[in-house]
């Protein structure tokens, strides 16, 4: 997605080897446009695969997953990163540790809002090692229900994440993907969108 | 806003004198289609006031404020719920303290994202305390910026939040204003919007 990418060009910061900054834009300070237009492309390539839920992690992924969900017609969920588990069994959880922040949490989704049924598309900011959308994934899988895809706005492209998710037969589609980060330095190979 | 307080009592649980679930439209599963008439109305009511930015405090006030900012044509900003202090001196923080659910968090803004010579509207899904939303002018308040209003999706009209962000010289506009709450009762009183 070129807006995207030209986007991070111009006001993303890479700190380090692994570190990218989008805090002006996506992370912190959001750009509703930006939201907007990653909603209307995404929404364009997966509105034929009946597609029930929009999937996202709290809290970076909600704007551009509720764009999506409003274009495709459909709610948006937000799973929970709860700091303990929840001993009531009405909640489906899978613990997950960053390992760029060095954290761990429990993962965690109401059984009210999955059935099934459901057709879920699941979008999340960042693509590194794929902790967070695996968690995701499992959550979909304990509520018996289809994952249709793995929507990422930017995929660091040279960490296992796409590896594993696409092993595991998910399909992912990153509308921007680093190949390469330095301080200062910036490369992408070519997109999914 | 009758679609918010239609969605309230057809789909809201009262769980007690003092616990209002809404996680089927605004704070697990939301509806997007509900964000963006929330934020046609805010956006009606602000569109005036010289709005720079949108604040809100993560996760559950995203979707509305993202909407809203939109609307006015500004960023939107993420008050960022931090465990523990940062000790680097670019961001603002603030304790909170959430009565509702006994946890303690520093609200934090980095300093890149907030002018003296902005204006500043503070949206948030709940105000019962008001506790968050006091945190939240108080950042604004750190880095010079004037605030235009706060708005406030549901507000517990019985309990204190409005008083003491009014005491403190801050218009409030809920769109929906909850006087009465029990197992199974929701009272509302006459909203701003």
């Amino acid at each position: 997605m070129k807006l995207l990418e030209e986007k991070i060009r111009s006001e993303g910061r890479a700190l380090s080897e692994t570190v990218l900054k989008v805090d002006g834009f996506i992370n912190h300070q959001v750009d509703p446009v930006l939201m907007s237009e990653i909603g209307k492309t995404l929404a364009s390539y997966y509105k034929d695969k009946g597609i029930t839920k929009v999937f996202t992690i709290e809290s970076s992924g909600i704007a551009p997953a509720v764009y999506t969900a409003m274009e495709l017609g459909v709610p948006m969920v937000i799973l929970k990163k709860q700091t303990s588990k929840i001993l009531t069994g009405d909640v489906f959880q899978t613990n997950i540790t960053s390992f760029t922040k060095g954290t761990s949490y429990e993962l965690t989704l109401s059984q009210n809002y999955i059935q099934p049924d459901d057709v879920v598309l699941v979008i999340d900011d960042f693509l590194a090692n794929g902790e967070a959308a695996t968690g995701a994934t499992r959550l979909v899988e304990m509520g018996g229900a289809r994952i249709a895809g793995i929507a990422i706005l930017i995929e660091k492209a040279f960490q296992r994440g796409r590896k594993r998710l696409e092993d595991n037969g998910y399909e992912v589609r990153s509308l921007a993907r680093v190949s390469k980060l330095g301080r200062g330095l910036i490369e992408f190979t070519e997109a999914d969108l």
